[in-house]
């Protein structure tokens, strides 16, 4: 971590800055968003935001506003202006007991991260992961901070030449990557996982369904079963900090860097 | 809060006392114990302890010894006999992305907190809750720390004279209360649900499930349609802090605190 700001004060000491008794540790009752910062700009602030907005209004947080969030930003902006932007928002710190007080003032907690480091190649390997997705319509799509599912999913492996694992909700059905949303190509359609049970609505599958749609490509979100990806003749996993990153390889199947894939990358100006 | 020691050591300054980089925050990634305090003994301890191992192994995280918790309530004993303890075991601080660093240090919480007010009748009014609970079979039973949806289902009713919600999975099968185990008794039978895809197995479910088979009650645990209350002649919920609580009024249902009710409350010396 480079630098902290809990609720828009600068913290220097980074291991006690929290209360013990914020209910993002203690229910992981809070959402958050993981942004890139590049030449001084958030990209795409305002659709970050935007989901912000629905996660807190589906867990009944009062959200900071945008002005707020904003002024978080020029503030960190003086210590750096590339990274990845963390920005935590819980119901506050009080209680004792899943029911909350609606007196709790919401905690925000923003922190800059160094980039990861970039891909050695241009597409990536992929593993199926056996953790799975529990269904939940009323978390569906949120980036809310009960995240264990995906901690277990990227546990699972060790190798780092493996970028990313595909997971399955628990009726079998393909959602996303562990840190990403997942497309393919397939009969002249692109096609990417509805997450009407699970999984979080990203902010680059937003942009890149309104590109494909901009484009003229043939777009659907549905229901996906990993055995659709055979047939695939592209893959692309996408998330708000590495952009379009092309799957390669998945256990014994393989595919190129398709057209569709670039044409959406550069599309986006994304390299 | 009464008292709070972060890893065996005491912290004076509640508000500052976790990292910003704790997983437990960052991502719900921890389990946790919320024990009865009484007399200065830990009413259970052994079996909160066996569910936190079960826990951090589900997890892959390193559980504290006896030795340690026991070192840690010891201290705790200095300022009070008698509360509600929490144990938060998060797998630590460290790290962006969900996946977790093998050299982390897992962080350690232990509270202690007044004793809830005590109910003012021997019976307590229930509702339904419209949240439902996800199923995941790999987290099911263990108290892990991501607990949105029973912070939703206790904010969805603010009428203080009712005590608890009972809640469904997605499935429809009644599984649990928002923060109990619940039985009911039926054609000479006391049944709970299984917990196979959700809820957590409780300290007290274990103890009623225990007892009512030492005295020649029929017990099944399987699962239950929500419907099925409506033939039962008895019906209570357990937890920990407040052990059996008769069930007297569900919306339009009513039941009497019945025999198998008070058998095992006395049995459990629990009144």
């Amino acid at each position: 971590m480079i630098a902290l700001l809990l609720n828009g004060q600068s913290v220097a000491d980074v291991a006690h800055a929290i209360s013990a008794e914020d209910r993002g540790l203690q229910y992981g009752d809070g959402v958050f968003e993981t942004m890139l910062l590049r030449d001084g700009q958030v990209r795409y602030l305002a659709d970050h935001y935007a989901r912000l907005l629905l996660g807190c209004e589906r867990l009944g947080i009062v959200p900071p506003t945008m002005k707020v969030i904003e002024s978080d930003i020029a503030q960190m902006l003086r210590v750096g202006s590339e990274g990845v932007l963390k920005l935590i928002v819980t119901r506050g710190a009080g209680g004792r007991g899943y029911r909350s007080m609606p007196s709790l003032q919401p905690t925000r907690v923003l922190s800059l991260h160094a980039l990861p480091a970039a891909d050695t190649a241009p597409g990536i390997t992929a593993r199926w992961c056996d953790t799975r997705l529990a269904r939940n319509p009323q978390l569906a799509g949120i980036k809310h901070l009960n995240r264990i599912e995906q901690v277990l999913a990227q546990n699972e492996w060790h190798d780092a030449n493996i970028a990313e694992g595909l997971m399955l909700d628990t009726e079998g059905e393909l959602i996303c990557a562990t840190a990403a949303n997942v497309f393919f190509f397939s009969e002249r359609t692109l096609v990417t996982p509805d997450l009407r049970f699970s999984g979080i609505r990203g902010v680059m599958r937003a942009q890149v369904l309104s590109m494909a749609r901009l484009l003229k490509i043939d777009v659907e979100e549905r229901s996906v079963w990993p055995q659709e990806l055979a047939a695939a003749s592209e893959v692309f996993v996408t998330n708000a900090i590495r952009g379009l990153r092309s799957v390669v390889r998945l256990d014994a199947q393989n595919w190129q860097i398709g057209p569709v894939t670039q044409q959406l990358t550069a599309a986006l100006s994304w390299s």
